[in-house]
C-alpha cells in the first residue's frame, strides 16, 4: 500500500475518538473560524487554484470540467458561507434516537454518535472540499478526503486552512486530512482501507461508481442517477400540473432531481400535451406515437430515450391508458431516485406513493424538492439512490450511526 | 450467469410489489399457516433431511456440523413456533419515522417500507430457512434463500412448506425462493446480483464473509466478531462484577455476545481476581503478569490472546491502571461489538459509555444483553458489527427502510 495513505489511515483514527467526543461548541467553532480563515486566505486559495487551472488547461481540460475547477472570489464566500450554514445547525450527535425499559429493569437507549472516518473521494471542484469537510465536522467525524490531481493545489491549500481552523479551536487538526497521492491505484487502496474508513461518500460521476461497486471493501453510501418522472394523471389540475412539469424540467435541468420524463394519462392528454409542448418552449421532446400526434414538433421516443437521464433540456414522454401503466413504466424505467404524481384523486394518489418503489414519491409538487435542504435537513450530503443506511436526501444525520447504550443495575442473563 | 439463478431472480422481484403492499394480515397469516404445514409435514421434513444427513456422514462431514444440520420434531417446533412469534409482533411497514410541514406548505413524511428483495446465505443449519424467510415475510420482503449443498433436501422440503402457505394466505408463492443450484460460482453471482438484491444477509463465518467483502457488489449487512469485554472499575461492588462475569462467561460461551475479556483495575484487583478465579472454575484464564502473581493457575496470554473471540471456556485477563487504560485496550483488541463495565462511580460509566467505540455498551449487567430478544425487538435478524444502516442487534425494522412521502397543493421550486 502506499506509505502515505498507511500513515494518513493511522492518523485519521487517531483524530477519531477525540474529535467525537468533543463538544459540539468546539466544532461549530473550528467551522466559524475556518470560514473567516477562507475569505482571509483568498488570494492564496486563488493562487493555487490558477496553478491548478494552468496545469489543466495545458493538458487540454475541457472548459465544462475547467469551470468547474474554478475558484473565484464570490466561490470562496459562498464556501464560507456554506461552513457558516452548517455551523448554525442543530448538532446530530447525542440525540436519543428512541428508548425504553425492559421488564428486567434494564434501561435501553440508542444514542446517535459519528461514524469514526467518513472518506469522500470526489471529482475537480475544490469547493466539494470544504463542504464535505464542513460536513463531516459537524457531525463528530474524521473526513478523510481524496480529491482529483487536477485540484491538488487547490485542495491542498483549503485543507490547509480547515486543519488551521481546528487547531484554533483547540481540536486535532488530522480531523480534516488530505490524500496528495491522487494515482488510479492510491483511489483503488482508498477504497479497501477496510478498518480505517467507517464509510465512503463518492461525489461524482457514474464511472466512480462503478470503480466502487468493483472494489470497495469499505462500506459506502451511493448518489446514483435521477431518471425522476412526473405523472399527469386524468384527475390532475392542468393549470397546477403545467407549472409542476415546467418547474420539473427546466427550473435546473442539470440536476438528478429534474425531471427526464413525462407521464400523461390517455384520457387528459389532447387537453394538456399541446399546453405543455407550448409552455415548455425549448425542451426538445420526445414521444411514443400518442404524443407525435398531439404535438407535432415532438421526435420518436426510442427505448433508450425513456431510460436516460438526460440532465439537459430534453424531455421523454409517454400517454399511458392509466394509473397502473403510469406505475409500470416507473417501474421499468426510473432509477428510484424521485417519482411525482399530479392528482386531485386521493385514491390514485394513495397508490401511488404505496406503490412506487423510489427514495422519494411527490404528490401535487415539483420533483426538484427531493433535496436535502427543500426538505428540511438544513444540509445535504447527497442524495441516495440505495436503501440501506440512507435512501434520498442524506443530512447530518446521515453521517451518524446509532449506539446502543444499556444501564443496569446488576442484571445477569438466566 | 447461471440460468437458474437469472430466473430466480426475475420471480423475485415480479414478486415483490405485491409482496410489499400486502396486508399484515395476510402476511401474518401465511406464516401462521406455515407454522402449522411444518408440523403437519414434518416426515417429510424428517425424510428430507435423513437423506441429506446420510450423503453428508458418507463425505465425513464433522460431528457437530452433522448436529448443525440436523432435524428431529423437536427443531421442527421450535422453527413453527418461531414463525408463530414473529407474526405476533408489530408490522414494521407504514410505521411513520418522521415528518413535518415545510414553510411553503409541502408535508414532508419518512415511511418505513419493505427493503424489496433480501438475500440470505448461510450454512447448513436447515431451521436457518425458515427463521430468515419468516422475518423477511413479516417485513413485507421476498427472501431470497441460498443455503448450502449439504442441507439442499432438507431446505427444499422447507421451502416448499413456505411457498404453500404462502399460496394459501392469497401470497405469491414467489416471496420465497431457494437457490438450488449450490455452487461456488453460483455463490459468487448470487453476491453480485445488483438490480435484484436490496440487502444481502450473510449468515455464517469468517470464511463466507471474507469472501463477501471480496465480491459482492450488492449491499449487504455484516455480523462480525464479538470480542466482548468486561472492565470491572475500582469503584465496582465486586459481587455484582463476579456476578456479571460469570454470566457473560459461561452462560452460554459460544455465542458472539458472550465476555472474551476481562479488565480489572489495579486498585480492586487483588480482592477481585482471585475470587473471579474461583467463581470461573473450569474456565482457562489467559492472564498478564499482574494476573499470574494473583491467580496461580492462569496462563500467560499473548498478544493474540487479546485479539481472540474464543467462543468457548477460556477467558483473557489483564489488570489495567485506570478507566483510561481499560478504555485504549478496549479500543486496540475490541471488535466493535459489546462492552460492558461495571462500577457505581457515574462518571467513570459515563465516560465508558460516550468513548467506547461498539455497537453496544454496557453499563452493570452482562454483556449477554446485546441481544434483539433481550433488548426488546422481538426478533433478531443478527447482530451487526458494522456502522451504515444497522449496528447491534437488528430486529424488523432493520429489514426496512424509510421512503421520502411529500404532499403538496402545486408547489414549485424558485
Amino acid at each position: 500500500m502506499s506509505a502515505e495513505l498507511a500513515s494518513l489511515g493511522v492518523r485519521a483514527r487517531a483524530a477519531v475518538k477525540t474529535i467525537s467526543t468533543s463538544s459540539a461548541a468546539a466544532r461549530d467553532q473550528a467551522l466559524l473560524v475556518a470560514a473567516d480563515l477562507l475569505a482571509a486566505r483568498a488570494g492564496t486559495l486563488l493562487d493555487a487554484n490558477q496553478a491548478d487551472r494552468r496545469a489543466a488547461a495545458a493538458v487540454g481540460m475541457a472548459p465544462a470540467a475547467l469551470d468547474r475547477l474554478t475558484l473565484d472570489e464570490a466561490r470562496i464566500e459562498a464556501m464560507a458561507e456554506g461552513l457558516r450554514r452548517v455551523a448554525a445547525l442543530a448538532d446530530p450527535v447525542g440525540e436519543v434516537v428512541d428508548g425504553w425499559v425492559r421488564p428486567n429493569g434494564l434501561r435501553v437507549q440508542r444514542v446517535r454518535v459519528p461514524l469514526g472516518v467518513v472518506g469522500v473521494i470526489y471529482e475537480n471542484r475544490p469547493n466539494v472540499t470544504s463542504d464535505a469537510a464542513g460536513l463531516c465536522l459537524k457531525s463528530g467525524n474524521v473526513a478523510f478526503l481524496r480529491g482529483s490531481s487536477s485540484a491538488l493545489r487547490s485542495n491542498q491549500a483549503v485543507v490547509a486552512v480547515l486543519r488551521e481552523a481546528l487547531d484554533k479551536a483547540g481540536l486535532p487538526a488530522d480531523a480534516v486530512l488530505l490524500v496528495e497521492d491522487t494515482s488510479h491505484a492510491t483511489a483503488l487502496e482508498f477504497m479497501r482501507l477496510r478498518g480505517v474508513i467507517d464509510c465512503l461518500v463518492p461525489r461524482g460521476g457514474r464511472e466512480l461508481i462503478e470503480l466502487l461497486l468493483e472494489h470497495a471493501t469499505v462500506p459506502y453510501v451511493l448518489d446514483g442517477d435521477g431518471n425522476c418522472h412526473v405523472y399527469v394523471d386524468a384527475a390532475a389540475d392542468l393549470d397546477m400540473a403545467l407549472d409542476i412539469v415546467v418547474n420539473a424540467k427546466t427550473q435546473r435541468p442539470g440536476v438528478c432531481n429534474a425531471a427526464e420524463s413525462l407521464l400523461i394519462h390517455r384520457a387528459v392528454a389532447a387537453e394538456f400535451l399541446p399546453r405543455a409542448a407550448e409552455a415548455l418552449a425549448g425542451v426538445e421532446l420526445r414521444g411514443d406515437a400518442a404524443t407525435l400526434a398531439l404535438v407535432p414538433g415532438a421526435t420518436p421516443a426510442t427505448e433508450a430515450d425513456y431510460a436516460t437521464e438526460f440532465l439537459g433540456l430534453c424531455l421523454s414522454v409517454a400517454v399511458v391508458d392509466d394509473l397502473d401503466a403510469a406505475i409500470a413504466h416507473i417501474e421499468r424505467y426510473g432509477s428510484g431516485h424521485t417519482e411525482a404524481i399530479v392528482t386531485q384523486d386521493l385514491a390514485a394518489a394513495q397508490r401511488f406513493v404505496r406503490e412506487v418503489d423510489a427514495a422519494a414519491v411527490v404528490v401535487n409538487a415539483s420533483t426538484r424538492f427531493a433535496d436535502g435542504g427543500e426538505l428540511g435537513l438544513g444540509a445535504e450530503v447527497g442524495i441516495s439512490t440505495q436503501k440501506l443506511h440512507a435512501r434520498g436526501p442524506m443530512g447530518l444525520r446521515e453521517l451518524t450511526c446509532a449506539k446502543w447504550v444499556v444501564w443496569g443495575e446488576g442484571q445477569t442473563r438466566t
